[in-house]
């Protein structure tokens, strides 16, 4: 993001538009915030619009999605959101989807449809592109916009009509090696939300439309949380980045030590078993968010849609498939419900929209702008993400604005600092505040 | 894209399902070469699926355009593709759009539409979250699928159904400063399509639906493009990258050298003039694909959708708008009009998918196997783009696919030339074959 300046902008040009007003018809935190801190903007019901703040944060989140699926050695494409009916025909799902799926028709009166989902397309795709057993394992995957006609959209990006998913899709000879496959993307969700800085507990889930026998759910702890849910106090203390990966090993030890332990939702949860594995101490009942869901279903849709390979000896055969989905809008709603407080959202470094915030208490007093604009400038060349209020307001707007909008680092400059050569430095999330010299300052942000 | 490997890939496990054969419905050589090369695939008229290929190309391009927006100061963020009927009634153009706008109903039957445009969402954001004549100048864009029900969809990616654009809308006190932000995206356009290796000619436009009085298309030559061209021989021979632009200067004299050359469509061209202006020598009547078109249209939008800003006076005034568009996958099928041969595609470096293609002349001999596989790692490493045709196929069926997919560089390693010491060199574009060590190979690709 630093080749072309976007990543270091001035707030009195920034398209930033903060509000003090808590917005009536926001229930929960992540949607309050999200309004008040100018990230997003609804259109119509469960639809937004994401302004730059929002956006940029969109986009971080999916870039980890993205690179983390890339280190599983899912490849990327890109399938568009309108569909032809026909095609949920085929799967038998076109009337299972009910009133959530948006049905549309064009101008020739053909039936098409707003995709939920992509198990037909993309077993389509492959149908009609691959046939040797040589063309597999294969994950295929794409970050695109979906819809769900939700009958009452609410709790803003969280139950959005209009939603920006990751679904990845696993194509495999055999039912081990759909399990292979299955692993891989069990660790790399692991992987991508240690990375955003959230906690993520897989579990046993149903597999509901879907279809299949194995699946687990994601869910990351927030008192806010949808559903109640159930588990093994060390679970949330193991940590996934603590050794590197090999995608090339087998990783069932891995994917059985974090399926080992108890964790289940609200509808799988068994209290029997529960206190029978897990020792009083560490029962967490606690509350939490789906932000991912994996499935391994088989040769449900590449028998009905035609997917088959041929074998070594002559034969053909269908190829087992699995599905795997990240809410990628969902999880910024997500991030906020698990780490906000009363000022407003507090971002994990990996994620935050920018990683600065500047906050000059006397616009227009020279020595002040000076030591702002320096400081800005030289962030800026260093690549540094930093946001620079450079508005004539009272120091009280600005302070509760790089609050509300949870930049993890502030610097504050005022007549006092500038006078004495220092710069007040302040941690968003412990709220540490400290005294650097514009040296010592560099050197703790780690820039040389 | 080289933190994840995502950029150099094995060809026997890449999704690239190229084909012989040529599609019978592509009338046009970006459609057949787009289905040939594995690019992209139908799901229904006019709707595609990029696969990995044709995805990274489309992901380059949108890479170019949005680094050139935000270089010319213009913000990112995301509007929504499904939109309330009720906004295009407030602008009137819900009945005029006629049917190439896909209407939806949802589930409680209120009247949404897939958006073919933005300047009516945009002007609403606008007016709901800015009101100081201190909020503007300000031009925001955004990069999103849009759908525009073509009666009969053909040219593949050319005149789609969905598709993607990019598209920037300028808000500003007075005319006359809108005119100055009219300037920064005329030249950033400028700067965009040369950085893709192609030569796109501003011409006088009508403005058609979007309104106004001000516009300018932006065409690549082409002979297979849609509409006939005529201008100035100069016009072409002319480079925006010569010189580095500063956007904070007045751009007028820049944009006045490059529109006061002839150049007109069909539709505007005018003989006599062509004649009096251009010296025989230099008048050049070609065809063209358009790419880009910009629009001024003053008070259209902010008028009847309420977009004023409180003046220092305290009076109100409706903003001044323009409105910016590049087709972002349409210019993947413009530029492969622009820069193809009979043996198939020539990328331009700046968007081709990959940089370098490694061709295995014979697999399994373990020389050829292991010096194909040490530069496929270093080149990995040095983070160049590169794919390495490692099937055990005929060295014809290598060259071939390598041609297509128009990869510009070409490393192809025999028994022969390992015994030698040496790598033969193929520049895609030129056709020329050069023979280099590998240290010298690294030097020509301008790798340590």
């Amino acid at each position: 993001m630093s080749d072309d300046n976007s990543h270091a902008v001035r707030r009195s040009q920034f398209f930033l538009p903060t509000t003090k007003e808590t917005p009536s018809d926001a229930q929960i935190a992540s949607h309050r915030l999200m309004l008040r801190a100018g990230m997003v903007r609804q259109s119509s019901a469960g639809i937004y619009s994401w302004l730059p703040l929002g956006f940029r944060v969109l986009r971080k989140i999916e870039k980890i999605v993205r690179e983390e699926q890339n280190l599983a050695g899912a490849q990327e494409l890109l399938m568009p959101t309108i569909q032809s009916a026909d095609l949920w025909r085929a799967s038998g799902r076109y009337e299972d989807y009910g009133k959530e799926m948006l049905r549309i028709s064009d101008r020739h009166d053909r039936e098409m449809l707003y995709g939920p989902t992509n198990e037909e397309l993309i077993t389509e795709i492959f149908a009609g592109t691959l046939r040797s057993y040589r063309d597999v394992p294969k994950t295929l995957y794409h970050i695109q916009w979906k819809f769900r006609d939700e009958v009452r959209p609410r709790f803003g990006v969280m139950r959005g009509r209009e939603f920006y998913m990751k679904d990845a899709y696993s194509f495999d000879l055999t039912s081990e090696l759909g399990r292979v496959s299955y692993n891989k993307m069990f660790i790399a969700y692991l992987r991508t939300f240690a990375r955003m800085g959230i906690n993520a507990i897989p579990m046993r889930a149903d597999t509901g439309p879907i279809g299949g026998e194995l699946s687990h759910e994601f869910i990351i702890l927030a008192d806010t949380g949808e559903s109640e849910i159930f588990c093994d106090q060390d679970l949330i203390d193991m940590d996934v980045m603590a050794s590197e990966v090999d995608y090339a090993v087998d990783l069932q030890p891995i994917v059985d030590k974090w399926t080992g332990l108890y964790a289940a939702t609200d509808e799988m949860h068994d209290e029997k078993k529960f206190e029978a594995n897990v020792p009083e101490g560490k029962r967490v009942c606690a509350r939490g968010i789906e932000v991912g869901h994996i499935f391994f279903f088989g040769t449900k849709y590449s028998e009905k849609l035609g997917a088959k390979v041929n074998l070594q000896n002559g034969d053909e055969r269908a190829v087992q498939m699995g599905s795997y989905g990240i809410g990628v809008s969902r999880l910024v709603g997500g991030i906020i419900e698990a780490s906000h407080d009363e000022e407003g959202i507090i971002w994990p470094e990996s994620v935050a929209p920018f990683r600065v915030g500047i906050i000059n208490l006397r616009q227009g007093d020279n020595a002040c702008d000076q030591s702002c604009n320096d400081l800005f400038i030289k962030l800026a060349e260093q690549g540094v993400e930093v946001i620079y209020d450079d508005r004539s307001e009272r120091a009280g707007g600005k302070f509760a604005d790089m609050e509300l909008t949870g930049i993890p680092y502030q610097v504050i400059i005022g007549p006092k600092g500038v006078e004495k050569g220092v710069l007040e430095f302040k941690n968003r999330k412990t709220g540490e505040r400290e005294e650097f010299s514009s040296d010592a300052l560099f050197s703790r942000l780690g820039i040389n």
